[in-house]
């Protein structure tokens, strides 16, 4: 029959593949390339949690835009170092060579260049695409969610950027994670410290992807690294190590200042001095004991010119039923000045500072909570209309219009004949609280038997008074 | 410097090009490639728009999943017949052959195999790609978003197949886009009207196709393909033209009935049932006068099995200002019984009916409307912290972060010192209703004044009682 297709080994093999890894971990969903489908538990779960983080980011005055998922090829090479090689290219079939987004910020610095834009408050929330290789516990994918603010424009120092860590701030706050802290430095004290240090301009780039290792690497290996495939002298790695161990409040930002290497070196300098500013404004809004100067934190993507950030959970959640995540970054960000400019025609620069929220991380420690704890609502349906007897589908039917078309939230089974019992327990397995029962009985008195499913408290409520009545039960819950 | 990347002249070129669009239509935002980028105005729009189809599908119990945007290019081949052209397909990278979605409804089916799930009513609102040919002006791009609501399960026939078309009626009636019109077939009936006059077999597709073509062209031109290209005798096709050139209510459904010809043919009688029954629930649901059984409906795509419909606007909406867009469908859908099997190791079938909302035509519709009469509000924001006074700034910061932490949606201008004036101008451009001012007085009074933008009205407001006042104020509004 010409409208089924075949079926390749290829397909059958991932969904093998699928079958095994779901029967081990039924709620992650269909898990396969790297990506994965969202059920409706884990849909609802993310609902309530970008909500809250729009909320926020509403709460601070940004706009919404939106991205094509792909853009020109040439657009997205040379903006991300090391990891350019992890993006998603598609097929040349004819046309422009595109690529799928790997973050949502050159897209932004795409758009303000080519709409002239020259001051924006902008928040996005879409998919981009790495080819990484994903970790389930990490809750890493090949395709993940982001939602990102950014503030572009040419402003008095250092107030944007506090900002958007008084932002991070009230997002982790509010989704109740754990502890977390948030560290900062500047790109500007980064290079500064690599030239002090006598990192030749070539190495830059390699010697931030390794120190961003540390944490998750000792400084003994961080070190092997530097020296071995990366060819710094031992002396030179030593001098990095120095700084890179250090992490302190405003008080190692002073310190600094007064550096005899470090505070030789102009780049470092302006850095620090900003630094010193952030501080002072991030006491002002009442956050800086989160917030640490962490010399280690170098953040490896190309085009961040300034201040820079990363928020990490301090402990991962241990409520009972959790799985342990492993302390990870949820949110980071930073001053980009440069990147806008690569996008004019005349170079002009926009200067910019954003954040992004990973929210993937944030969505696998939330539903390992709340599966752990309790049920998942994922319908909002108000009443079921049912009925008791036979051949009342035609009543059902006019009845559920009725109720359909004041904007109330019904279901009905779709058999001509259900069991009372069966329409009961619709109810209870998804939680929807009122049932509509019509019946020869009700035909006759003109009535509509609504039947609470928790007290199972039935009372006859006049036909014309249903939808009010519905109405009145649900603004009370 | 190393952070700056090449900028390619086929970019320039596509930036040049853009620049000329956007010149002439400033609106439609960055388009390139036959996608755009949406703007804060825009997004407002959407917003509301996608508000109100998801409420619907709420409404009607429906829960929400999510796949990723590509699929093994596998899973995608041999369902959409000779539109499979416009699929996207990504690089191969190495690892599996991967393509963009090019509907929901695949993706759905095969969600429902993997999962062995026999029983579902879900929505999804995603983008899907298409490499057709962009139309601006009908709102057509190769990137766009789709609203899709799907049943699936063995019910009792036409129920579920009567609420999908209940559901059309409701969005479309609720979004007020001016009188529309459901066209309704079915696919048995559409395959068995070219069995019985004639067809033979391996061109069904390609007839199904040009018939799709009616009302785009004339019969006339649509004859030519039948007999040209495709290769009809004259004869079967003036059969096909005889049936196809007709259209009407439940009466032309039982005159089909009685049909010599087409009621010998079990298929297109099966059909013709349901649509008889599938109108009683119409009819029921207060929907059936604005539904038209229309035989020259045939919906190219490979997967429909039985009822198949689509959602026509009778006129474009001519509020002044408005371009006319042409009529166009604005949904469509259909049953699909056979989809489901395709990836199921053993060929279970699950049945599924369902719809899809073209929001993207929908979109044009009211950007237009609403670029013609109003001002679009980008923005939420409550309240402007400001001052009118010099070195305010700090006093500023610490009255802000007061606000948002209390969930308030407030702004402040990122300079040390801005005009009190530009402060104002800024609450009218972007349309924030109060402004709380704090200068020497105020701190030495310890009140807040909150001004109405409006009003041009001041009071003070003792600071402790700043953060209720203003959440009263906007209650009230």
């Amino acid at each position: 029959m010409q409208r089924l297709g075949p079926w390749s080994r290829e397909a059958w093999t991932v969904l093998a593949l699928h079958l095994l890894r779901s029967s081990r971990s039924p709620n992650t969903g269909g898990l396969f390339f790297g990506t994965r489908d969202l059920s409706p538990q884990q849909m609802a779960i993310r609902e309530k949690i970008l909500n809250a983080v729009i909320n926020c980011f509403k709460c601070h005055g940004a706009k919404g835009i939106d991205t094509p998922v792909f853009e020109l090829k040439e657009i997205l090479t040379e903006k991300y170092g090391e990891e350019s090689r992890l993006i998603y290219e598609l097929k040349d079939q004819g046309g422009e060579l595109l690529a799928l987004r790997y973050d949502l910020t050159v897209p932004f610095a795409r758009y303000l260049a080519m709409n002239k834009i020259k001051k924006m408050k902008r928040y996005h929330v879409g998919k981009v695409w790495r080819r990484e290789s994903p970790s389930i516990i990490q809750g890493r994918y090949r395709e993940f969610c982001q939602c990102d603010f950014d503030i572009a424009g040419q402003f008095d120092p250092m107030i944007p950027d506090a900002e958007c860590l008084k932002i991070i701030h009230e997002i982790l706050s509010t989704l109740q994670l754990g502890d977390f802290l948030i560290k900062v430095n500047d790109r500007r004290v980064v290079d500064g410290m690599f030239a002090v240090c006598g990192v030749p301009d070539n190495k830059f780039r390699f010697i931030c992807a390794s120190v961003d290792k540390l944490g998750k690497m000792s400084w003994k290996d961080v070190r092997q690294e530097m020296t071995g495939k990366i060819g710094l002298t031992p002396d030179v790695a030593d001098q990095i190590g120095d700084y890179i161990q250090q992490c302190g409040g405003v008080s190692l930002v002073e310190q600094l200042l007064q550096d005899p290497k470090l505070s030789q070196n102009k780049q470092a300098l302006e850095g620090l001095k900003d630094l010193k500013l952030l501080f002072e404004y991030l006491t002002l809004f009442g956050i800086a004991e989160k917030i640490s100067f962490d010399l280690s934190l170098a953040r490896g993507l190309d085009y961040y010119t300034g201040v820079i950030y990363e928020a990490v959970l301090l402990q991962s959640p241990t409520q009972q039923g959790e799985e342990a995540l492993g302390v990870g970054s949820v949110a980071a960000g930073g001053r980009y000045d440069g990147l806008v400019g690569m996008f004019d025609p005349k170079g002009r620069k926009v200067p910019c500072v954003g954040l992004s929220i990973g929210v993937e991380r944030i969505f696998s420690i939330v539903e390992q909570r709340m599966e752990a704890t309790k049920k998942i609502q994922t319908t909002e349906t108000q009443v079921l209309v049912a009925t008791a007897q036979k051949n009342f589908l035609r009543e059902r039917m006019k009845l559920i219009a009725e109720l359909w078309d004041a904007g109330i939230r019904a279901e009905m089974l779709y058999k001509k004949n259900p069991s009372f019992l069966t329409q009961l327990h619709y109810c209870e397995e998804t939680g929807i609280p009122l049932v509509a029962i019509i019946g020869e009985q009700e035909l006759k008195d003109g009535v509509i038997k609504l039947r609470s499913v928790a007290s199972r408290k039935e009372v006859d409520i006049k036909r014309e008074d249903i939808v009010t009545e519905i109405q009145r039960r649900m603004s009370e819950s």
